[in-house]
């Protein structure tokens, strides 16, 4: 088993769907990937920085799960990151009301000594020169790097992330984004311009309708899980992200045979974060649980042609 | 081998895409899932309605390929049907430019002797009231009825519709249309009401991301497969039931299990129909094409989980 390196936001947020609102609860990019990597029993240090309003019993959740959170700085006479959304009635698309930035807007991250040697490193969605930073610190160049990012940083600093991505293994972007980023429409001419800034491997996230792995030249589609009900939204990438790089650091095995399972880990686990708002689903979810659903996803996916 | 009956439009299409444009070409939804069938060397019998103006040449280009005409209707003083249309440059929208409904306007389907047997039917996309006349000409109920349909239909013809719907074992309908059809939102939710109206299998397309399948509590998935050009959609969505249909004809296996096969058959047929305009690609394809893309949809799709 690999120690895995999370570098995210850890926050509160308040989110309205159309079956309720929440005041501020746990959130975070760092948080979701958190949790999600817990599930697989692997060793996961969390890089954040949270203000003095930050509750000390969601560290020990955290710190139960075995997270470390030794790398998450609190900054005492700050306040925590608070992002605020409304979501549509179609779930698909949503309304920023707050965004918070407080004690994010001056975050240096600092990689814990035991975890300079991480073998596995999840670049959260952070300012790439932020994320840099995090790469800088480490003892050696680690096995994986996974990144994710948004459409904010190629607008706002695209010279600095593709500084960053020359040195990223796995990707992980949606849609739109990889179309922006590449400037091509089509996803397979998008992945293979990505594969020349840097990355190996590029995971096109396309929410509802499920996520693609691409592989110079390879691909893996993992469907999301068609539910009755999505409940919340909120974190279901960082959720699927946490999924991947946590069942990839489980197996120590980052073939791209082994990435098409931790995809559809990524998926399964996606699937039960928006059940419930926030955290709640992933923090009661039981392996079981996940387990019953891996064969969910195989029904869903799995043929066997008998004509030839 | 189960023969097929085919009801649907021979018509000409005039296509404009990013790529070129087109006159008036071969087109309809008869002669699109007619070639997809013919992959399977099933008895297809197309019924449908043609002008004085339509080309000996296209029907019997058909016959060559196994297509039985004998159905295909030639009204001798009247015009073909015609559509022409222009693809955005994403490709997913379209505006028509021309509607033409010329012979099909006064349509009356006429089932030959020959196909009064068939075991599996396929209903294209028509008046509810023409689709039925067809299931009263068979000399007995089929093994499998499946009815392709959009909402054109669902605001002239609802409650035709419902009435043919009672009829029918399979019914493909786009994601936009099951919402407007069931009145909910989750696909999930929306094919469990579909469901009580009749058909116990719903396939739900969603164009470039792929198609869904529901049975009564069971799900599969098929991908459309990624493509890094796709030249004209015109005839997919039709290519697609003429994979799925001329599948389950040639396998005479109307199992769920079986129809997972079905629907990667017709995500793999409807794959290469994009490549060119109209129905040129269709013309040429070879088994050793579908073959070799088989399994390029099993790369994109089968996974081994080695974790417990």
């Amino acid at each position: 088993m690999s120690k895995l390196l999370a570098v995210g936001t850890v926050a509160f947020d308040a989110i309205e769907t159309p079956f309720g609102k929440t005041d501020k609860i746990l959130g975070g990019s760092g948080t979701f990937v958190g949790l999600a990597a817990a599930q697989f029993g692997v060793q996961t240090g969390v890089v954040s920085v949270v203000g003095g309003d930050f509750p000390q019993a969601y560290l020990d959740m955290m710190n139960q799960r075995g997270i470390n959170t030794e790398g998450v700085e609190i900054v005492e006479d700050g306040k925590t990151f608070f992002w605020s959304g409304k979501y549509h009635n179609d779930m698909n698309s949503r309304d920023t009301l707050v965004t918070e930035l407080n004690v994010l807007a001056d975050f240096t991250p600092i990689v814990p000594a035991s975890f300079k040697d991480s073998a596995i490193v999840m670049l959260g969605n952070l300012h790439p020169l932020t994320q840099n930073s995090v790469l800088d610190q480490l003892n050696e160049k680690p096995k994986l790097v996974i990144l994710d990012t948004m459409n904010f940083w190629m607008d706002a600093a695209l010279e600095d992330l593709h500084s960053v991505l020359k040195r990223v293994d796995v990707i992980t972007i949606n849609d739109e984004e990889a179309r922006q980023l590449s400037g091509e429409y089509s996803l397979v001419n998008a992945a293979n311009k990505i594969h020349k800034m840097g990355p190996k491997f590029v995971i096109i996230k396309k929410g509802e309708h499920g996520a693609l792995l691409f592989n110079e030249g390879k691909m893996f589609f993992a469907p999301a899980l068609p539910l009755a009900e999505v409940f919340d939204p909120t974190g279901a990438g960082d959720t699927f992200a946490g999924g991947f790089s946590g069942y990839l650091a489980k197996t120590e095995d980052i073939s791209f045979e082994n990435m098409k399972n931790a995809v559809i880990y990524g998926s399964n686990l996606a699937s039960f974060c928006v059940e419930k708002f926030g955290t709640e689903r992933m923090e009661s979810l039981q392996t079981s649980e996940v387990q019953d659903r891996l064969k969910v996803f195989k029904e869903l996916t799995q043929f066997e042609i008998k004509l030839a």
